[in-house]
């Protein structure tokens, strides 16, 4: 059973095991559990045998739960309850589902033991670990929030079998990406008709996508340096999913956002990777894109987390495994895009 | 000059002089400036004037701005101006003014730098040093927030000039407070005449209770131990501020708060303090109680941050600066209740 150690104050471990949900277990007596209210009743129901938790608090799927609304709906209801400083948050389900429940364990009381179940393929290689919690602004997405690590994080292989298969595709994105800037052993076997969950070398896979991760945060905890790579592909995507108003999810707007990043590294004489990441899109068969305005995107892109006051920076890749942050000039950014526009929209294969 | 450190990661300086907002500076060149929407005009063009804000953010004055709502719009205020990671948020104004700056400074792109200049004696002695920030929910008070300590605090005891003296008088509660558990000599002091913003021993007065705290959240950075001490008074304190919604100022409460505590500290063995928390009631003349129910504020205190599993923990003492962490049994909090009710219902020499 792979287990990986995340360095911080304190460490924790992420579990990739089948039925690691029904072994799973904490110090802590009083526990609220945050659950996607979308998840099918048998993982509710599972986890609650699990986790005995006082109170369940059901939140829209998606990004809908990621509001300020909803952020307000969830503290009132464990203030409401009198869950105690030295209670517990547990988050059940996808990336979104656990960002806000972490924000919320962050946020009440001024921080309370945080847990991280997650149940989509992008949950698990990228929201749960890693400690990135936080919801959503009117102004652009994961605005607002905290760095608050999970005590521990299972994953259950198992649940991923009742996602719909384009939600597994979307979130083999991240898993990708750990590919591209870490590990190219994965951008085969992310690819391969071995890498669905009922496979015997799944768990293996998942397990190596997280390690990058996890490697990663562990060596920058704040993302004061290469942190930052984990946002390969991310600045195009979060504009896009901005724009289109959460339309395009977060996988699919990552799948397009990798390639995006990988015409870029090319144009500013990195080595052509364009052809991986096509062949994931081709793979991924994402959500068509709708029409889109190089301005606006450009205007959500300046508003990226990795700016700061001398513009937006990209995480590019000199090739397979050498990520780097630059500066790109809009000039640069608005050709590439018309590049990127042209060859996103023609037909890919079903 | 008087500056105080206070420990942390990283530490950082209080200063308290006249005129240590006209001196005051920092290297984020892209800052935020958040207002008590009551503050006179020329302490604000005197921060503007300092600090150079991209933008001014209002928000109104006291516990009124520390609401989900109001931190929204300032999020979204400090996102479409586009603020980046590398800029900062500035809070002027009292106590309630700089928790909610900060906690907007703790939450924004997950943390930016923040910087405190509190324009109240309570918002100097108490809220401005140590980290805490937060809002407060129709459950209670400051039960959503963040340790997110400033990289400077500036207190200028010129602008204590301006305040209305039962503000001033209110905002003392806290200096004294830091008489009774750690250091004696505040006591005689805060009450003499002498303890005004225009006379000369002022700031060295001032400086010594803010060092209490500084000396206290240093050791105890996250409230794991002695930090907990400092809640002395607070948690009927808190009640009271709940269910009068805010009716009577944080001030006021803990003058009540602290005769409660030191007469529950009296009843469980302790020396009798209550001659110096009834003495501080006579120089306060905080605003008359409503009446009040021993039920619906022992329900609030339930919900105490304090609180855990076990129950609501007080903070109570052995005798002058010898504070001790103690469960009260509910019959004994209800009889002791009495008792204070019918003291702080008798007449106060006006």
């Amino acid at each position: 059973m792979p287990r990986i150690e995340v360095g911080g104050t304190p460490p924790y471990t992420v579990t990739v095991e089948s039925g690691a949900l029904t072994r799973a277990g904490m110090p802590q007596t009083r526990v609220a559990l945050i659950v996607d209210a979308g998840l099918p009743a048998e993982w509710v129901e599972l986890a609650q045998r699990a986790f005995h938790p006082e109170l369940t608090i059901d939140v829209p799927s998606g990004d809908a739960c990621k509001t300020l609304d909803v952020l307000g709906t969830v503290l009132s209801r464990l203030a409401a309850a009198n869950l105690p400083r030295d209670g517990a948050v547990i988050g059940l389900g996808g990336g979104a589902t656990t960002d806000l429940a972490g924000f919320a364990a962050a946020s009440y009381l001024r921080g309370v033991a945080y847990y991280s179940v997650p149940t989509t393929l992008l949950g698990m290689v990228d929201a749960a670990v890693g400690g990135k919690t936080g919801i959503n602004l009117p102004e652009g997405k994961n605005l607002v929030g905290a760095f608050w690590p999970p005590r521990a994080v299972w994953c259950d292989p198992q649940v991923l079998g009742s996602l719909p298969p384009a939600v597994f595709r979307e979130g083999a994105a991240e898993a990708y990406k750990h590919g591209l800037i870490s590990d190219p052993t994965l951008l085969g076997r992310v690819l391969s008709p071995d890498f669905r969950p009922d496979h015997a070398g799944f768990e293996a896979t998942l397990a190596d996508a997280i390690a990058v991760k996890a490697g990663v945060v562990t060596r920058d905890l704040t993302e004061q340096g290469e942190r930052a790579y984990l946002n390969f592909g991310h600045t195009l995507a979060h504009a896009i999913e901005a724009v289109t108003h959460h339309g395009v999810s977060h996988g699919d707007a990552v799948g397009y956002g990798m390639h995006y990043a990988a015409l870029l590294s090319r144009e500013l004489g990195g080595t052509d990777l364009s052809a991986h990441t096509r062949r994931f899109l081709d793979w991924q068969r994402p959500k068509a894109l709708p029409a889109l305005e190089f301005g606006a995107l450009s205007a959500y892109m300046a508003r990226d987390k990795k700016a700061d006051s001398q513009g937006v920076r990209f995480v590019l890749l000199h090739g397979l495994a050498r990520p780097y942050l630059a500066r790109v000039p809009e000039a640069t950014l608005s050709s590439v895009f018309d590049l990127w526009r042209s060859d996103v929209s023609s037909p890919v294969p079903k």
